[in-house]
Protein backbone atom coordinates (compact mmCIF):
# COMPACT_ATOMS: atom_id res chain seq x y z
CA UNK A 1 0.00 0.00 0.00
CA UNK A 2 2.99 2.57 0.45
CA UNK A 3 4.23 4.87 -2.23
CA UNK A 4 7.45 3.78 -3.25
CA UNK A 5 9.54 4.86 -5.73
CA UNK A 6 8.58 0.87 -7.21
CA UNK A 7 4.97 1.39 -6.40
CA UNK A 8 4.27 4.66 -7.58
CA UNK A 9 3.17 4.09 -11.38
CA UNK A 10 0.90 1.26 -10.98
CA UNK A 11 -0.31 3.19 -7.95
CA UNK A 12 -0.85 6.80 -10.37
CA UNK A 13 -1.76 4.41 -12.94
CA UNK A 14 -4.34 2.74 -10.94
CA UNK A 15 -5.52 6.18 -10.49
CA UNK A 16 -6.82 7.05 -13.94
CA UNK A 17 -8.55 3.81 -14.09
CA UNK A 18 -11.99 4.92 -14.50
CA UNK A 19 -11.19 7.21 -17.19
CA UNK A 20 -14.73 7.12 -19.09
CA UNK A 21 -12.81 8.61 -22.26
CA UNK A 22 -10.56 5.46 -23.21
CA UNK A 23 -8.23 7.67 -24.81
CA UNK A 24 -7.82 9.96 -22.32
CA UNK A 25 -7.02 7.24 -20.14
CA UNK A 26 -4.65 6.24 -22.35
CA UNK A 27 -2.97 8.95 -22.70
CA UNK A 28 -2.66 9.70 -19.00
CA UNK A 29 -1.53 6.09 -18.11
CA UNK A 30 1.17 6.18 -20.56
CA UNK A 31 2.32 9.86 -19.24
CA UNK A 32 2.55 8.24 -16.02
CA UNK A 33 4.74 5.82 -16.93
CA UNK A 34 6.86 8.00 -19.15
CA UNK A 35 6.74 10.74 -16.68
CA UNK A 36 7.87 8.58 -13.37
CA UNK A 37 10.43 6.63 -15.72
CA UNK A 38 12.04 9.95 -16.16
CA UNK A 39 11.65 11.42 -12.56
CA UNK A 40 13.45 8.00 -11.75
CA UNK A 41 16.38 8.28 -14.07
CA UNK A 42 17.04 11.82 -13.24
CA UNK A 43 16.43 11.36 -9.74
CA UNK A 44 16.01 15.39 -9.35
CA UNK A 45 16.75 17.11 -6.37
CA UNK A 46 14.11 19.27 -4.11
CA UNK A 47 15.63 22.48 -6.23
CA UNK A 48 15.87 20.91 -9.18
CA UNK A 49 12.08 19.93 -9.22
CA UNK A 50 11.23 23.16 -8.13
CA UNK A 51 13.43 25.30 -10.79
CA UNK A 52 11.01 22.66 -13.36
CA UNK A 53 8.02 24.07 -11.58
CA UNK A 54 9.37 27.59 -11.72
CA UNK A 55 10.31 27.09 -15.41
CA UNK A 56 6.88 25.60 -16.56
CA UNK A 57 5.25 28.51 -14.34
CA UNK A 58 7.36 31.38 -16.43
CA UNK A 59 6.67 29.61 -19.79
CA UNK A 60 2.77 29.35 -18.89
CA UNK A 61 2.89 33.30 -17.47
CA UNK A 62 4.98 34.29 -20.86
CA UNK A 63 2.24 32.90 -23.59
CA UNK A 64 -0.54 35.68 -24.03
CA UNK A 65 -2.57 36.80 -27.50
CA UNK A 66 0.48 37.15 -29.38
CA UNK A 67 2.79 34.92 -28.33
CA UNK A 68 2.68 30.87 -27.28
CA UNK A 69 5.91 30.05 -25.42
CA UNK A 70 4.69 26.53 -24.96
CA UNK A 71 4.86 25.84 -28.57
CA UNK A 72 7.99 27.51 -27.94
CA UNK A 73 9.30 24.73 -25.84
CA UNK A 74 7.72 21.89 -27.58
CA UNK A 75 10.00 23.36 -30.95
CA UNK A 76 12.89 23.52 -29.29
CA UNK A 77 12.55 19.68 -27.80
CA UNK A 78 11.62 18.65 -30.63
CA UNK A 79 8.33 17.23 -30.01
CA UNK A 80 6.45 19.62 -32.86
CA UNK A 81 8.15 18.07 -35.56
CA UNK A 82 7.88 14.45 -33.96
CA UNK A 83 4.02 15.33 -33.88
CA UNK A 84 3.88 16.83 -37.36
CA UNK A 85 6.20 13.58 -38.73
CA UNK A 86 3.82 11.24 -37.18
CA UNK A 87 0.78 12.87 -38.52
CA UNK A 88 2.54 13.91 -42.16
CA UNK A 89 1.21 12.05 -45.13
CA UNK A 90 2.38 8.47 -46.15
CA UNK A 91 3.63 9.93 -49.51
CA UNK A 92 3.86 13.25 -51.26
CA UNK A 93 5.04 16.36 -49.96
CA UNK A 94 6.84 16.10 -46.46
CA UNK A 95 4.91 17.98 -43.50
CA UNK A 96 6.70 20.39 -41.01
CA UNK A 97 5.94 22.76 -38.13
CA UNK A 98 3.73 24.96 -38.17
CA UNK A 99 5.20 27.75 -35.80
CA UNK A 100 3.66 29.55 -33.37
CA UNK A 101 2.92 32.68 -35.93
CA UNK A 102 0.04 31.03 -38.08
CA UNK A 103 -2.25 32.88 -35.77
CA UNK A 104 -3.97 35.45 -37.96
CA UNK A 105 -6.02 34.61 -40.44
CA UNK A 106 -4.60 35.47 -44.15
CA UNK A 107 -6.19 38.18 -46.28
CA UNK A 108 -7.19 35.98 -49.52
CA UNK A 109 -5.85 37.55 -52.37
CA UNK A 110 -5.43 36.87 -56.05
CA UNK A 111 -3.17 35.07 -58.14
CA UNK A 112 -0.54 36.61 -58.89
CA UNK A 113 -0.71 39.60 -56.23
CA UNK A 114 2.22 40.61 -54.41
CA UNK A 115 2.04 39.65 -50.09
CA UNK A 116 4.57 42.29 -49.67
CA UNK A 117 2.77 45.54 -48.24
CA UNK A 118 5.37 47.63 -47.57
CA UNK A 119 7.76 47.41 -49.90
CA UNK A 120 11.27 47.76 -50.62
CA UNK A 121 12.81 44.12 -50.62
CA UNK A 122 14.32 42.17 -53.34
CA UNK A 123 11.20 40.91 -55.59
CA UNK A 124 10.57 37.52 -55.71
CA UNK A 125 7.72 35.26 -57.12
CA UNK A 126 6.73 32.03 -55.67
CA UNK A 127 5.05 29.75 -57.81
CA UNK A 128 4.08 25.79 -58.01
CA UNK A 129 1.72 23.29 -58.85
CA UNK A 130 -0.43 21.56 -56.65
CA UNK A 131 -1.25 17.71 -57.45
CA UNK A 132 -2.33 14.91 -56.23
CA UNK A 133 0.04 11.71 -55.46
CA UNK A 134 -1.73 10.33 -58.82
CA UNK A 135 -0.11 13.01 -60.76
CA UNK A 136 -3.74 14.88 -61.50
CA UNK A 137 -3.44 18.68 -61.06
CA UNK A 138 -5.78 20.45 -58.24
CA UNK A 139 -7.72 22.98 -59.33
CA UNK A 140 -9.07 25.23 -56.26
CA UNK A 141 -7.15 24.16 -53.77
CA UNK A 142 -6.36 26.29 -51.15
CA UNK A 143 -2.42 27.28 -50.58
CA UNK A 144 -2.34 29.73 -47.51
CA UNK A 145 1.17 31.18 -46.87
CA UNK A 146 3.11 33.27 -44.32
CA UNK A 147 6.53 34.67 -44.10
CA UNK A 148 8.99 37.47 -42.52
CA UNK A 149 9.81 39.99 -44.09
CA UNK A 150 13.90 40.55 -44.90
CA UNK A 151 14.60 41.72 -42.02
CA UNK A 152 13.43 38.42 -40.73
CA UNK A 153 10.03 39.40 -38.38
CA UNK A 154 6.61 38.23 -39.54
CA UNK A 155 3.46 41.50 -38.93
CA UNK A 156 2.48 39.96 -35.23
CA UNK A 157 5.56 40.90 -34.40
CA UNK A 158 5.91 44.61 -35.53
CA UNK A 159 2.65 46.26 -35.55
CA UNK A 160 4.03 49.58 -35.58
CA UNK A 161 6.27 48.47 -38.72
CA UNK A 162 3.56 46.20 -40.83
CA UNK A 163 0.68 46.53 -41.53
CA UNK A 164 -1.31 43.40 -40.42
CA UNK A 165 -1.71 40.58 -43.18
CA UNK A 166 1.65 41.48 -44.71
CA UNK A 167 3.65 38.48 -45.60
CA UNK A 168 0.54 36.24 -45.86
CA UNK A 169 -1.98 35.49 -48.08
CA UNK A 170 -4.38 32.71 -49.03
CA UNK A 171 -4.17 31.52 -52.66
CA UNK A 172 -6.53 29.33 -54.77
CA UNK A 173 -4.74 27.34 -57.69
CA UNK A 174 -5.85 28.30 -61.00
CA UNK A 175 -6.81 25.47 -63.61
CA UNK A 176 -4.09 23.99 -64.29
CA UNK A 177 -4.11 22.99 -59.86
CA UNK A 178 -1.22 26.18 -60.24
CA UNK A 179 -0.59 28.98 -57.39
CA UNK A 180 1.64 32.11 -58.05
CA UNK A 181 2.73 35.14 -55.30
CA UNK A 182 4.88 38.17 -55.65
CA UNK A 183 6.71 38.66 -52.08
CA UNK A 184 10.40 39.25 -51.03
CA UNK A 185 13.39 36.73 -49.91
CA UNK A 186 12.45 35.74 -46.49
CA UNK A 187 15.41 35.87 -44.20
CA UNK A 188 16.76 33.71 -41.42
CA UNK A 189 15.39 34.61 -38.20
CA UNK A 190 15.28 33.99 -34.17
CA UNK A 191 12.84 32.51 -32.47
CA UNK A 192 12.08 35.23 -29.81
CA UNK A 193 14.82 34.66 -27.07
CA UNK A 194 13.40 37.48 -24.26
CA UNK A 195 11.51 34.65 -22.53
CA UNK A 196 12.06 31.28 -20.69
CA UNK A 197 12.40 28.99 -23.84
CA UNK A 198 15.45 31.78 -25.19
CA UNK A 199 17.24 31.22 -21.66
CA UNK A 200 17.11 27.65 -21.91
CA UNK A 201 18.38 27.56 -25.29
CA UNK A 202 21.24 30.35 -24.28
CA UNK A 203 22.17 27.81 -20.92
CA UNK A 204 21.96 24.97 -23.52
CA UNK A 205 24.77 26.77 -25.57
CA UNK A 206 22.29 26.48 -28.43
CA UNK A 207 21.67 29.54 -31.13
CA UNK A 208 17.99 30.27 -31.85
CA UNK A 209 17.83 30.29 -35.66
CA UNK A 210 15.90 29.19 -38.23
CA UNK A 211 16.68 29.09 -41.73
CA UNK A 212 14.95 31.43 -44.13
CA UNK A 213 11.49 29.35 -45.28
CA UNK A 214 7.82 30.12 -46.61
CA UNK A 215 5.07 28.55 -44.44
CA UNK A 216 2.63 26.84 -46.56
CA UNK A 217 -0.60 25.25 -45.59
CA UNK A 218 -2.11 23.81 -48.51
CA UNK A 219 -5.89 21.57 -48.95
CA UNK A 220 -7.78 20.21 -51.57
CA UNK A 221 -11.26 18.69 -51.45
CA UNK A 222 -10.68 14.58 -51.01
CA UNK A 223 -7.12 15.48 -49.97
CA UNK A 224 -4.60 15.36 -46.48
CA UNK A 225 -4.28 18.77 -45.92
CA UNK A 226 -0.41 19.36 -45.38
CA UNK A 227 1.65 21.70 -43.19
CA UNK A 228 4.89 22.83 -44.45
CA UNK A 229 7.55 25.17 -45.37
CA UNK A 230 9.53 25.49 -48.66
CA UNK A 231 13.31 26.56 -47.61
CA UNK A 232 15.55 28.66 -49.05
CA UNK A 233 18.30 26.44 -50.06
CA UNK A 234 21.89 28.08 -49.02
CA UNK A 235 20.24 29.74 -46.27
CA UNK A 236 21.85 30.17 -42.59
CA UNK A 237 21.54 27.31 -40.60
CA UNK A 238 19.79 24.77 -42.48
CA UNK A 239 21.63 22.43 -40.86
CA UNK A 240 21.26 22.92 -37.37
CA UNK A 241 17.59 24.42 -37.41
CA UNK A 242 16.51 25.38 -33.90
CA UNK A 243 13.06 23.93 -33.96
CA UNK A 244 14.51 20.81 -36.23
CA UNK A 245 12.16 21.68 -39.19
CA UNK A 246 14.38 20.77 -42.03
CA UNK A 247 13.93 18.19 -44.60
CA UNK A 248 15.57 17.55 -47.98
CA UNK A 249 12.61 17.91 -49.45
CA UNK A 250 11.74 21.32 -49.06
CA UNK A 251 15.03 22.57 -49.71
CA UNK A 252 13.86 25.26 -52.90
CA UNK A 253 16.11 26.90 -54.82
CA UNK A 254 15.82 30.74 -54.81
CA UNK A 255 16.98 31.57 -57.84
CA UNK A 256 18.27 35.18 -59.27
CA UNK A 257 16.94 35.49 -62.46
CA UNK A 258 18.07 37.69 -65.40
CA UNK A 259 15.46 36.43 -68.23
CA UNK A 260 13.28 39.65 -68.84
CA UNK A 261 10.09 37.87 -70.65
CA UNK A 262 9.78 36.00 -67.71
CA UNK A 263 9.77 38.58 -65.44
CA UNK A 264 7.22 40.27 -67.68
CA UNK A 265 5.14 37.33 -67.60
CA UNK A 266 5.18 37.38 -63.96
CA UNK A 267 4.46 41.15 -64.13
CA UNK A 268 7.98 42.04 -62.18
CA UNK A 269 11.14 43.57 -63.80
CA UNK A 270 14.70 41.64 -64.30
CA UNK A 271 16.38 40.59 -62.44
CA UNK A 272 14.36 39.11 -59.28
CA UNK A 273 13.89 35.74 -57.79
CA UNK A 274 12.17 32.78 -58.72
CA UNK A 275 11.38 29.84 -56.96
CA UNK A 276 9.25 26.88 -57.95
CA UNK A 277 7.59 24.88 -55.26
CA UNK A 278 5.04 22.23 -56.21
CA UNK A 279 3.01 20.42 -53.20
CA UNK A 280 1.55 16.83 -53.84
CA UNK A 281 -1.24 15.87 -51.40
CA UNK A 282 -2.33 12.72 -50.60
CA UNK A 283 -5.67 11.34 -51.35
CA UNK A 284 -7.83 10.36 -48.61
CA UNK A 285 -9.00 6.79 -48.21
CA UNK B 1 20.47 14.17 -42.18
CA UNK B 2 16.47 14.12 -42.51
CA UNK B 3 14.07 14.71 -39.14
CA UNK B 4 12.22 11.62 -38.81
CA UNK B 5 10.28 9.38 -36.10
CA UNK B 6 13.89 7.95 -35.91
CA UNK B 7 16.14 9.77 -36.07
CA UNK B 8 14.34 12.60 -33.72
CA UNK B 9 15.88 11.69 -30.42
CA UNK B 10 19.34 11.37 -31.41
CA UNK B 11 18.96 14.96 -33.37
CA UNK B 12 17.91 16.69 -30.33
CA UNK B 13 20.10 15.20 -27.69
CA UNK B 14 23.16 16.26 -30.26
CA UNK B 15 21.59 19.90 -30.21
CA UNK B 16 22.07 19.29 -26.25
CA UNK B 17 25.48 18.27 -26.50
CA UNK B 18 27.50 21.30 -25.57
CA UNK B 19 25.45 22.40 -22.39
CA UNK B 20 28.23 23.76 -20.02
CA UNK B 21 26.63 22.41 -17.11
CA UNK B 22 26.98 18.67 -17.42
CA UNK B 23 24.37 18.39 -15.00
CA UNK B 24 21.88 20.47 -16.79
CA UNK B 25 23.31 19.06 -20.03
CA UNK B 26 22.12 15.27 -18.91
CA UNK B 27 18.42 16.44 -17.57
CA UNK B 28 17.76 17.53 -20.70
CA UNK B 29 19.07 15.09 -22.97
CA UNK B 30 16.97 12.14 -20.38
CA UNK B 31 13.76 14.54 -20.52
CA UNK B 32 14.39 14.71 -24.28
CA UNK B 33 14.82 10.54 -24.70
CA UNK B 34 11.40 9.86 -22.23
CA UNK B 35 9.53 12.83 -23.88
CA UNK B 36 10.36 11.43 -27.34
CA UNK B 37 9.16 8.20 -26.22
CA UNK B 38 5.81 9.17 -24.80
CA UNK B 39 5.37 10.82 -28.09
CA UNK B 40 6.40 7.84 -29.92
CA UNK B 41 4.02 5.74 -28.33
CA UNK B 42 1.13 8.14 -27.57
CA UNK B 43 0.97 8.98 -31.38
CA UNK B 44 -0.87 12.18 -30.72
CA UNK B 45 -2.66 13.76 -33.19
CA UNK B 46 -2.45 17.52 -33.87
CA UNK B 47 -5.68 18.19 -32.15
CA UNK B 48 -4.27 16.60 -29.05
CA UNK B 49 -1.16 17.99 -28.87
CA UNK B 50 -2.67 21.67 -29.60
CA UNK B 51 -4.99 20.19 -26.55
CA UNK B 52 -2.06 19.46 -24.37
CA UNK B 53 -0.55 22.93 -25.17
CA UNK B 54 -3.80 24.82 -24.39
CA UNK B 55 -3.80 23.10 -21.01
CA UNK B 56 -0.25 23.73 -20.04
CA UNK B 57 -0.84 27.38 -20.96
CA UNK B 58 -3.82 27.40 -18.66
CA UNK B 59 -1.97 25.82 -15.97
CA UNK B 60 0.81 28.56 -16.09
CA UNK B 61 -1.95 31.31 -15.91
CA UNK B 62 -3.62 29.89 -12.86
CA UNK B 63 -0.44 30.15 -11.09
CA UNK B 64 -0.38 33.45 -9.45
CA UNK B 65 1.04 34.46 -5.70
CA UNK B 66 -0.91 32.45 -4.15
CA UNK B 67 -1.95 29.50 -6.37
CA UNK B 68 0.83 27.16 -7.83
CA UNK B 69 -1.37 25.41 -10.25
CA UNK B 70 1.72 23.26 -11.88
CA UNK B 71 2.71 21.70 -8.02
CA UNK B 72 -1.16 20.40 -8.07
CA UNK B 73 -0.25 18.96 -11.31
CA UNK B 74 2.96 17.47 -10.04
CA UNK B 75 0.99 16.25 -7.14
CA UNK B 76 -1.52 14.68 -8.94
CA UNK B 77 0.52 12.84 -11.03
CA UNK B 78 2.34 11.53 -8.53
CA UNK B 79 5.68 13.18 -9.59
CA UNK B 80 6.21 15.39 -6.20
CA UNK B 81 5.45 12.28 -4.10
CA UNK B 82 8.08 10.14 -6.37
CA UNK B 83 11.08 13.34 -5.72
CA UNK B 84 10.39 13.41 -2.00
CA UNK B 85 10.70 9.80 -2.01
CA UNK B 86 13.63 9.56 -3.87
CA UNK B 87 14.91 12.48 -1.83
CA UNK B 88 13.76 11.21 1.59
CA UNK B 89 16.15 10.23 4.26
CA UNK B 90 17.20 6.46 4.50
CA UNK B 91 15.82 5.37 8.05
CA UNK B 92 14.01 7.24 10.31
CA UNK B 93 10.55 9.25 9.59
CA UNK B 94 9.54 9.10 5.82
CA UNK B 95 8.92 12.11 4.31
CA UNK B 96 5.52 13.19 2.10
CA UNK B 97 4.90 15.86 -0.11
CA UNK B 98 5.39 19.96 0.93
CA UNK B 99 2.11 20.93 -0.68
CA UNK B 100 1.62 23.56 -2.08
CA UNK B 101 0.16 25.90 1.21
CA UNK B 102 4.20 26.52 2.84
CA UNK B 103 4.08 29.55 1.22
CA UNK B 104 3.74 32.14 4.46
CA UNK B 105 6.38 31.79 7.20
CA UNK B 106 4.96 29.91 10.11
CA UNK B 107 5.01 32.32 12.85
CA UNK B 108 7.31 31.50 16.33
CA UNK B 109 5.44 30.22 18.69
CA UNK B 110 6.32 29.11 22.51
CA UNK B 111 5.77 25.09 23.46
CA UNK B 112 1.94 24.18 24.13
CA UNK B 113 0.80 27.63 22.38
CA UNK B 114 -2.40 27.31 20.68
CA UNK B 115 -2.11 27.35 16.81
CA UNK B 116 -5.65 27.91 16.69
CA UNK B 117 -6.16 31.89 16.68
CA UNK B 118 -9.78 31.70 15.66
CA UNK B 119 -11.10 29.01 18.32
CA UNK B 120 -14.75 26.85 18.17
CA UNK B 121 -12.75 23.42 17.30
CA UNK B 122 -12.65 20.51 18.54
CA UNK B 123 -9.56 20.55 21.26
CA UNK B 124 -6.04 18.90 20.29
CA UNK B 125 -3.10 18.00 21.53
CA UNK B 126 -0.77 17.13 19.33
CA UNK B 127 3.07 16.37 21.23
CA UNK B 128 6.03 14.23 20.34
CA UNK B 129 9.48 13.75 20.35
CA UNK B 130 12.12 14.63 17.91
CA UNK B 131 15.40 12.10 17.87
CA UNK B 132 18.24 10.92 16.35
CA UNK B 133 18.41 7.78 14.46
CA UNK B 134 20.37 6.33 17.20
CA UNK B 135 18.06 7.31 19.78
CA UNK B 136 19.07 10.86 21.37
CA UNK B 137 16.46 13.20 21.62
CA UNK B 138 17.53 16.45 19.70
CA UNK B 139 16.51 19.51 22.06
CA UNK B 140 16.51 22.57 19.73
CA UNK B 141 15.19 21.21 17.02
CA UNK B 142 13.35 23.55 14.69
CA UNK B 143 9.21 22.08 14.34
CA UNK B 144 7.33 24.21 11.65
CA UNK B 145 3.61 22.73 11.39
CA UNK B 146 0.67 23.80 9.09
CA UNK B 147 -2.56 22.17 8.73
CA UNK B 148 -6.57 23.09 7.74
CA UNK B 149 -9.04 24.09 10.09
CA UNK B 150 -12.45 21.90 10.73
CA UNK B 151 -13.82 23.09 7.42
CA UNK B 152 -10.78 21.95 5.55
CA UNK B 153 -9.40 25.68 4.46
CA UNK B 154 -5.44 27.04 5.37
CA UNK B 155 -5.46 30.11 6.25
CA UNK B 156 -4.10 31.78 2.95
CA UNK B 157 -7.50 30.16 1.20
CA UNK B 158 -9.37 32.23 3.54
CA UNK B 159 -7.86 35.54 4.41
CA UNK B 160 -11.68 37.21 5.18
CA UNK B 161 -11.81 34.54 7.88
CA UNK B 162 -8.98 33.23 8.95
CA UNK B 163 -5.98 35.62 10.00
CA UNK B 164 -2.07 35.33 8.77
CA UNK B 165 -0.33 32.70 10.84
CA UNK B 166 -3.99 30.44 11.85
CA UNK B 167 -2.95 26.78 12.03
CA UNK B 168 0.57 27.53 11.53
CA UNK B 169 3.81 27.14 14.52
CA UNK B 170 7.14 27.22 14.35
CA UNK B 171 8.35 25.44 17.11
CA UNK B 172 11.67 24.80 19.59
CA UNK B 173 11.74 21.39 20.98
CA UNK B 174 12.81 21.59 24.84
CA UNK B 175 16.11 19.86 26.83
CA UNK B 176 13.84 16.64 26.13
CA UNK B 177 13.96 16.84 22.24
CA UNK B 178 10.16 17.46 22.58
CA UNK B 179 7.66 19.50 21.24
CA UNK B 180 3.89 20.27 22.14
CA UNK B 181 0.90 22.78 20.59
CA UNK B 182 -2.54 22.87 20.79
CA UNK B 183 -5.15 22.79 18.03
CA UNK B 184 -8.22 21.32 16.43
CA UNK B 185 -8.39 18.23 14.70
CA UNK B 186 -7.70 18.80 10.80
CA UNK B 187 -10.40 17.65 8.38
CA UNK B 188 -9.83 15.83 4.97
CA UNK B 189 -10.74 18.74 1.98
CA UNK B 190 -10.21 18.84 -1.47
CA UNK B 191 -7.67 20.39 -3.88
CA UNK B 192 -8.56 23.29 -5.95
CA UNK B 193 -10.86 22.03 -8.43
CA UNK B 194 -11.41 25.25 -10.01
CA UNK B 195 -8.49 25.27 -12.53
CA UNK B 196 -7.30 23.43 -15.05
CA UNK B 197 -6.09 20.73 -12.50
CA UNK B 198 -9.77 19.90 -10.95
CA UNK B 199 -11.12 19.72 -14.84
CA UNK B 200 -8.36 16.73 -15.27
CA UNK B 201 -9.18 14.81 -12.15
CA UNK B 202 -12.80 15.62 -13.13
CA UNK B 203 -12.73 14.29 -16.74
CA UNK B 204 -10.41 11.43 -15.03
CA UNK B 205 -13.06 10.12 -12.68
CA UNK B 206 -11.00 10.87 -9.78
CA UNK B 207 -11.77 12.61 -6.80
CA UNK B 208 -9.78 15.47 -5.58
CA UNK B 209 -9.65 14.79 -1.58
CA UNK B 210 -6.95 14.44 0.73
CA UNK B 211 -7.42 12.76 4.24
CA UNK B 212 -6.87 14.83 7.14
CA UNK B 213 -3.39 15.68 8.21
CA UNK B 214 -0.84 17.99 9.85
CA UNK B 215 2.18 18.71 7.78
CA UNK B 216 5.59 18.47 9.42
CA UNK B 217 8.95 20.18 8.43
CA UNK B 218 11.67 19.27 10.93
CA UNK B 219 15.13 20.34 11.01
CA UNK B 220 17.88 20.11 13.92
CA UNK B 221 22.25 20.43 13.62
CA UNK B 222 23.51 17.78 12.02
CA UNK B 223 20.84 16.14 10.45
CA UNK B 224 18.52 15.59 7.35
CA UNK B 225 15.64 17.93 7.32
CA UNK B 226 12.52 15.84 7.17
CA UNK B 227 8.93 17.29 5.19
CA UNK B 228 6.24 14.94 6.37
CA UNK B 229 2.77 14.58 7.61
CA UNK B 230 0.80 13.36 10.47
CA UNK B 231 -1.66 11.82 8.86
CA UNK B 232 -5.34 11.47 11.49
CA UNK B 233 -5.97 7.14 11.05
CA UNK B 234 -9.04 6.32 9.84
CA UNK B 235 -9.89 9.59 8.43
CA UNK B 236 -11.77 9.05 5.55
CA UNK B 237 -9.39 9.07 1.94
CA UNK B 238 -6.13 8.07 3.62
CA UNK B 239 -6.64 4.63 0.92
CA UNK B 240 -6.90 7.23 -1.92
CA UNK B 241 -5.17 10.20 -1.31
CA UNK B 242 -5.32 12.70 -4.60
CA UNK B 243 -2.01 13.54 -4.40
CA UNK B 244 -0.68 10.10 -2.99
CA UNK B 245 0.84 11.17 0.15
CA UNK B 246 0.09 8.28 2.54
CA UNK B 247 2.25 6.17 4.20
CA UNK B 248 1.18 3.44 7.04
CA UNK B 249 4.41 4.54 8.91
CA UNK B 250 2.43 8.19 9.03
CA UNK B 251 -1.06 7.30 10.37
CA UNK B 252 -1.19 8.46 13.96
CA UNK B 253 -3.70 7.88 16.36
CA UNK B 254 -5.51 11.11 17.39
CA UNK B 255 -7.39 9.76 20.09
CA UNK B 256 -10.25 10.90 22.10
CA UNK B 257 -9.43 11.58 25.80
CA UNK B 258 -11.50 11.80 28.81
CA UNK B 259 -8.17 12.02 31.73
CA UNK B 260 -8.63 14.91 33.46
CA UNK B 261 -5.40 14.96 35.05
CA UNK B 262 -3.44 13.82 31.92
CA UNK B 263 -5.94 17.47 29.91
CA UNK B 264 -4.42 19.79 32.90
CA UNK B 265 -1.27 18.92 32.12
CA UNK B 266 -1.61 19.89 28.56
CA UNK B 267 -3.40 23.12 29.74
CA UNK B 268 -6.92 22.00 28.47
CA UNK B 269 -10.10 20.38 29.34
CA UNK B 270 -11.38 17.05 29.39
CA UNK B 271 -12.52 15.62 27.03
CA UNK B 272 -9.63 16.44 24.14
CA UNK B 273 -8.12 14.65 21.60
CA UNK B 274 -4.47 13.93 21.84
CA UNK B 275 -2.17 12.78 19.00
CA UNK B 276 1.58 11.53 19.14
CA UNK B 277 3.88 11.93 16.72
CA UNK B 278 8.03 11.23 17.16
CA UNK B 279 9.91 12.07 14.43
CA UNK B 280 13.59 10.61 13.81
CA UNK B 281 16.21 12.58 12.02
CA UNK B 282 19.18 10.71 10.05
CA UNK B 283 22.46 12.25 11.35
CA UNK B 284 24.06 14.02 7.89
CA UNK B 285 26.99 11.88 6.79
Amino acid sequence: MDFTVDSATPAVSASFGATPDPRLRELMQMLTRHLHDFVREASPSIEEWNSAIAFLTEVGHRCSETRQEFILLSDVLGVSMLVETINGQDSGTESTVLGPFHMTESPRRTLGDSIDMVGGGHTCVVTGEVRSTSGRPLPGATVDVWQCTEDGFYDVQQPDVQPPGNGRGLFTTDEYGRYRFRTVVPSHYPIPTDGPVGRLLDATGRHPYRPAHVHFLVSADGHEEVTTHAFVAGSAYTDSDAVFAVKKQLLVDFARCADADLAARHGVEAPFVLAEFDVVLQERA
